[in-house]
């Protein structure tokens, strides 16, 4: 824990809307970046997709690979490190669920221990994830349950950052 | 019918983006305040949310309950009423499908009764309703009638709307 | 080629948002106005929306219907046009799948003729499009694939515009 000042910046938005490359500029303007993947590399798509943003980093981030405990990560990346670009919240959410099943205490758990590292961040962070409710309600109640969590997730995020944008067609709104 | 001046509030957004919490606040700034619900309690998921939202409410309301003449449901609340919360126009628009199947002409009378009351509401009014239409076209036809047909409630309530928004992560944009 | 002045409005928006009405009034502020159509009356609800739009049109465009080929009708509109209302991409990109499949490199280069051709329009251009990320990711993989393609598409093209809009409920917010 130091002393130096830190801000945190969420970046939302829909699939494919530019979100990932926003938050890469904006972590770019620090100096020791670390980015935090959630996502783990299931199948083929996925291999290419995770390949595809690890070329667009090139070497300027560190990355660590962690799906599920991100506050424990957040709290243990170097302590010169300036900026952490996590990627994303949403994925992040499906692990959770993935991981823990109907197990509500333990997701709280983890949804709170991120939420008590954003109140005293250990470097600036720019977090990124999924807007995944605008569209009709899904007909599977996984997907219900999913949606409403990630939905949650986003707004106590979203609440204790200092600065959001929402993301459409590549170009960002400012939120607050 | 009285003289005191209104205003039409409406608060759009996607699933879990928070709007019922900024709804509930912009009416709280209002002293006698009508919730006027039109979700109905089918199965257990919905008895939860439904307690949950109603919970969040306390005795600050008085709740009127109508899945489907809402436009009769405003007209006839109390005289001393200052605000009804409407929430919400989705739930509302799958009521109306529900009850009046392709019986369009049904359909209309209801949507253009509530119009007409928005031309001269009896108090203030904050609308709640979803956006569903940002994600990929449904495969199933009636989930795109439903979607066609929520997007054209939101688009004719909207333009009768003194101040308007969109909240995405628990955060508001202003749309007008 | 000409040497008048040209502007690209991009807009983009839900289902039923009211993005095709707010293309129209833009695109009416200039004199002379092709409407250029990528959609296909496949079945009868497409027929009937189609049919709709047209109407909403009347006679103050001429129309040009041209489901893949967009850069090469841009290219060919008559010399005297002051607009084309380009409607829309999301459909475009259906086409292009359709036609193409798993050719990515006949898509490609449809995409970047198009792109070629905002670079130096042969008139001003409304281009409408749908935002399509904002829900859950779709199950079915040709829907994900879909949704990346429709959004690269968008943020290619919102990039070209000289001013892009996000329109909700009917209601645009200005993205650029």
């Amino acid at each position: 824990m130091t002393d130096k000042p830190t801000k945190i910046v969420f970046v939302t938005g829909g699939a494919r809307s530019g979100k990932s490359t926003f938050a890469l500029r904006l972590a770019m303007q620090h100096r020791r970046r670390v980015f935090l993947a959630t996502a783990e590399p299931f199948d083929i798509e996925m291999q290419r997709r995770i390949g595809r943003h690890r070329e667009e980093r090139g070497s300027a981030f560190k990355t660590i690979e962690e799906p599920v405990q991100i506050a424990r990560a957040l709290k243990n990346v170097p302590e010169e490190t300036d900026v952490v670009l996590l990627d994303c919240l949403t994925v992040w959410t499906g692990n959770l669920m993935h991981r823990f099943g109907d197990d509500e205490p333990a997701i709280s758990a983890e949804i709170d221990a991120l939420l008590e590292v954003l109140l005293q961040p250990p470097c600036s962070l720019v977090i990124v994830t999924n807007e995944t409710g605008m569209g009709i309600v899904p007909e599977n109640a996984m997907a219900r349950r999913f949606r409403d969590m990630a939905g949650i997730i986003n707004q106590r995020v979203a609440s204790r950052s200092d600065e959001a944008w929402l993301l459409a067609s590549g170009l960002p709104l400012k939120l607050k």
